[in-house]
């Protein structure tokens, strides 16, 4: 029997109510990915799916101890997630799909899955690259609908006409525009982000949104561990840069 | 349920007699798709479908009010969009398809809403480009029939052999394959273009002829516009290379 | 409808005899292509059916009388087409397969076409690449089936061993491969060639062979007009190259 | 009738009791491959089934008596291949699937084939590319459960933390990963390999571990003939390297 295009293995079969959706796959800095990992880890999300698709490379990754685990989506959920006690599903995964018609077939297959659970009001997260090094990432974004819109700019969201100038492209951006076709509401929140290093400082940027936004109560040392362990490498990197810029043209001669 | 490979919504359901149908998608200087955007404006066209496709790419455009919208071709209708009174069909869109089946699937598709419609006569609009900036355009055509092409010459139309040399690919060339397989009829008018920059001028050649032949009543004034930006944009680009040309060699030195 | 991978559209309904089948598609110095046209002309060969297929690119060719038509293949029969009268079935076209699948899939269809039409035997026409000039070029052969390669060894085919190294890629090869599964007997016939031009010397060498084996008649008129052509223009390539190498190292400076 | 994406072709049908299943396609070094021929060759397996794939490239070999055979895999068993009269299946062949989505279908389909015969029990054999030489390569490891890993220590096989980096890609890993799925056990066994040339010592490494694991009895002397022959290939390598790097600048006018 060949393997459809996309395999959703149920893990878990809670009962849920009127869901929030929270997807981050890896993708500009690791932003989305970083997020909600941080999630799933505070928050204790509970295995809802595993999501293995064709159109991800035919790959498996090593655990330490040994064991081999085949790359896939990681669909979870909590229950009573927010302090107003709304139930979550939260999404996030080694990959998103190689090809245009696999990211298409992923989205799809994960929002029947959502609306299954009942869930209508979906929220994506990433990264947005500047090109150059951030401090203080603002939060950027885009809505399926101009009340969204309303409602993230009253949670510090901005709204910056022409940008990102190209859209959103991949999985952040097919759930909103598949998921406006279905009637869904919800937004893109995008954490500046140099874009070229995984990227925990913006990650936290777009949680402190989230946090706002749907009321949870989340804590960031780990987050901010993490961005110390960055902020040394970046250090390091400029370090080796300044150094080989400094290097007169004499010195060439003894490189290449 | 899994996305087919095309999916058609449709937005109106309006009833058609004999409609002619006009495509311009991106392409070569955008001509097709500035013309029929043009045609969509200046007739107040109305929605008749969406056309969502799993080999566009997975992205979503952003308006300037922050909601998204799905990467898409529109086709829209006109009642009685030619003087002598006939129904118009008119396609334009995001993107064509990424690869080759893609291609053929949508233009499968998009042929067979056309025939439900009762569709038989086909206009497809693109730019040919020379390589070379051209101040008056001609018209450059290629048609399904010998009586097609004879009706071309009479609107101005050009006929060169071994013109475009390797034919027409893409959506432009398909609609008349495809279509010439199920007996219809019709013609592709190229208006020729450099190719570098997006081209109002050749855009409202090929305009004038569909105006001729289809006796269409179209006001220019805001292409004429656009062809003003664009002639700016070419002056600055020129007047760069002029600058760059007449540097000496020694120059070369402060540069790189 | 989605169109099909492969659209075969049957133009004629011939009943043949334990036909014999010849392919040549477009591949290195186009041999087989030539030469199954040659044989087209020659035989006046009648339509059977015409090949399209979503792996071939979105594209419409141009006549001369300004019509398109839409890339295919052709599938052509000649009624007691050899001397002891033996009906053939030509393939020839404007492109193979893109994809690997494509490949398989145009190939498996035509087979399962042949097989209504009784036929067991194949025989594939290509060129084989030795990235220098030749003047007298030998044909290549491997077979189905070892009875074959004996049969080829008669009629002056070459079977070498090692060579071609990477066996047969292409239509030209997948005929055989999937055709021997099916029990089918036939060979592959490639006449040597530079692989640098189009080359009717070798394709001419391929339907010497093809004339002995299958007891044609043919004439070779065109296909020399067409190889004194291609000698002209080998002779100005090679002229322009030693007029280049002759140039002196100094003469440079006045070049890039 | 359009060709399956993957089409098995039973060659024999004996009744396999839980048989263990070894994998060995191209890769690094081809080690895996060298390794399952040499399996094939020393226990005599016999023909199991045949696996035509239209994600192979579309292509045939040619043997030396000059008759083709498509690309394919070879599926062969052994009864009582193993001192404890365990029955084996062993998979080698020409190429792996070219994409993603071929290669999932790939293993789904053998995979099935395999629970048909009651096979619960999988090896797959590789390269693991170190970027040097290496003239004692150790067996590292990575297995379907934390059972296999205790087993496959007792056998020297290696697990080191964070190797391989990437995890596995291609069919090793992916037989790992969907049979785990299935509720199967079993590991990877990756000969360490320069992955610059053909490593039969690898091959050995691997299989000794094999042999201890599943108490085979192999005869090693055809691999060694086939590492001196490529041990010599490397000596001729490195001398030539040797020498290309004492040539002094000077000696490069004469050359480019």
């Amino acid at each position: 029997m060949p393997m459809p295009m996309v395999d959703i293995v149920t893990k878990g079969k809670p009962k849920l109510d009127d869901p929030v959706f929270i997807e981050g796959l890896p993708g500009v800095g690791n932003v989305g990915k970083l997020a909600v990992e941080h999630l799933n880890d505070e928050l204790t999300a509970k295995p809802l799916a595993e999501v293995y698709c064709k159109d991800f490379p035919p790959q498996v990754f090593i655990d330490p101890d040994g064991t081999v685990k085949l790359v896939k989506n990681d669909i979870r959920y909590v229950k009573k997630g927010t302090k107003s006690g709304r139930d979550l599903i939260l999404l996030t995964g080694d990959y998103q799909g190689l090809t245009s018609a696999g990211q298409y077939d992923l989205v799809t297959d994960v929002l029947d899955l959502l609306e299954t659970h009942g869930c209508k009001e979906l929220y994506t997260l990433g990264g947005y690259g500047l090109g150059r090094m951030v401090t203080e990432p603002a939060v950027l974004g885009a809505a399926i609908d101009k009340k969204s819109v309303t409602r993230m700019k009253k949670h510090g969201v901005e709204f910056r006409e022409d940008e990102p100038g190209g859209g959103i492209v991949g999985a952040s951006g097919l759930f909103l525009g598949l998921g406006k076709v279905r009637g869904m509401t919800g937004a893109c929140l995008m954490g500046e982000t140099s874009g070229y290093l995984v990227d925990p400082t913006s990650a936290q940027a777009v949680l402190r949104v989230l946090e706002s936004l749907l009321s949870l109560k989340i804590d960031y040392s780990r987050l901010d561990d993490k961005a110390r362990d960055m902020d040394k490498i970046a250090q390091q990197l400029k370090e080796m840069e300044r150094k080989a810029s400094e290097r007169s043209p004499d010195d060439l001669r003894y490189i290449g």
